[in-house]
């Protein structure tokens, strides 16, 4: 079959690979389409140390089991079932736990993907492939509301990309005022249009003013004006990992007593809930989307300031 | 008077400073006993940019105003009362603070304070000088009970020095699991004879094992630590301000959803009770007792790993 695979920090196509074998409690799942997400080009800098075939976001169909010839997406921790974490609801913190393209696990960019049954979710018919693929970090910005109460704060989001788009409108569901704070103007424009208000980094004050920040800038420097804008006694939430070492000073958060939330994978079932009814506007998001053979260009797009989602359509 | 005068990173006694004139709503105060803390020795490195009188640990007689003739301690942010932080119950992160011998406020390195009178709290009569002076780092190691529940939660503290004592007998209020991390065997015994668990840092397994950890290091790598040895969605507070930088990844708190909370100032009716109650043993921790004319030698002993608590007497 073809897939993307990650060597030594080099990503190649290779049309070769060997059909995954289901193994006991998994499905194997033809991928429609494959979305590329931040964590893909931090684990091609050397981020987790990831040798195989990367990729978590997907949507494909099932070949079997209870969701055979069904539209599915997969939740990414593949997970004992048994640990104290699993028993406890916490299961994405399994230590048993591999994860798709991301830990001793191959992911997504293949035409097929061996995953336990368990972690597939049914796609509702109203929701288009286009939507699905987003399933996965849409979940992941929905785990914000899980983690804090955003009931009428006033919250920054710092990255005008991909994550800060699915944050900034989940987001919305609990308060209206929701600054996005980005580089790229044409990228900002897509947030203007949703009605969501964008301001420059540049032109951020740097002064306490926001309740919660959320730091989806991918960037070493995103924790430290975060530090420098959340209001004393705040909330910094750091939804995305940073392959490369933060430098900065960690006294402001001491004095002001601000809590750092860590955020990782979130609730697929509301994800998915959400996308059926329509309650999000996610049409225009996939700007670019390549064929698999073209990994290399496609990853490329992906780092592009103006480029949004970037996917790869195995369905073909 | 006399006084430790911070300039230019020197720190230095003068017996000329002018005697401080107490404005509106301000009380003198003389000191009796002021302790020297890891604030103070971040200060000489450049900490705050501070240029001023040092010291915001004291325990004092009041001249004049309701509590006179009698000794007392103080709270350390001079704070208007006035603003949304101090009308909603935060006022230690009133904007417009000043904050004794660390932010535009003369400390208590000196012989005679002037500090607001509603920052004052009379000691009880059971509690002597030595432990009356421990309120303020007190009051702040009870801090971390105000923020987040301990119960039966297994601790543990990374620093054997004065934070971390204060620190493992607050948190002793409310779990029996707690283990002291430390560099220093002479000062680990100390621990020890308070039947507190201890561990060198160099034998401690780099393994997720504590719900939460106190980082009471004032070192830049305290929180890399405490990143190795928090369990997933566990608690990391941060105790000690730091002058430099820190250089660290933050993939560990996004993937394991840690949270980390700066900690501060504390209550000091709290402190001052449960000095009253005789529930803590505070004996023996002054290990060092200077006259303010010996300043430098009194800097050099808390910066000693042998040390624990240095003092001023000035009630001579």
């Amino acid at each position: 079959m073809r897939a993307a695979f990650l060597k030594d920090s080099l990503l190649k196509f290779d049309s070769g690979v060997s059909e995954p074998i289901a193994q006991q409690g998994e499905i194997l799942v033809d991928i429609l389409l494959a979305g590329i997400c931040e964590t893909d080009l931090q684990l091609c800098n050397g981020y987790m140390n990831f040798s195989g075939i990367i990729g978590h976001e997907f949507v494909g169909i099932a070949r079997s089991g209870r969701f055979e010839g069904q539209r599915v997406v997969g939740e990414i921790n593949c997970v004992c079932q048994q640990c104290r974490w699993c028993v406890e609801g916490a299961a994405t913190h399994c230590p048993h736990r591999t994860v798709l393209g991301i830990l001793n696990r191959d992911g997504a960019f293949a035409d097929t993907i061996s995953i336990p049954e368990v972690n597939l979710h049914s796609v509702p018919d109203s929701v288009s492939d286009e939507h699905a693929v987003l399933t996965e970090p849409l979940a992941a910005a929905l785990q914000i509301l899980q983690q804090i109460d955003l009931t009428n704060k006033k919250v920054a989001v710092l990255g005008d990309g991909r994550l800060g788009m699915l944050c900034a409108q989940a987001i919305r569901l609990k308060t209206d005022s929701i600054l996005v704070v980005g580089k790229h103007c044409k990228k900002m424009d897509r947030f203007n249009q949703l009605n969501i208000q964008t301001c420059l980094l540049n032109d951020l004050k740097r002064e306490p003013a926001f309740d919660v920040v959320i730091d989806c800038t991918g960037s070493p420097s995103g924790l430290e004006v975060a530090s420098a804008v959340v209001v004393p006694l705040g909330t910094v939430v750091l939804k995305t990992t940073v392959a490369r070492n933060h430098t900065l000073s960690l006294a402001e958060l001491v004095i002001n007593e601000i809590t750092v939330i860590g955020s990782r994978c979130g609730p697929f079932k509301m994800a998915l809930e959400l996308l059926d009814s329509q309650c999000f506007n996610l049409d225009g998001l996939i700007t670019h989307r390549f064929s698999i053979e073209d990994v290399s260009e496609a990853m490329q797009a992906a780092v592009d300031p103006n480029a949004f989602k970037v996917v790869f359509d195995l369905s073909r």
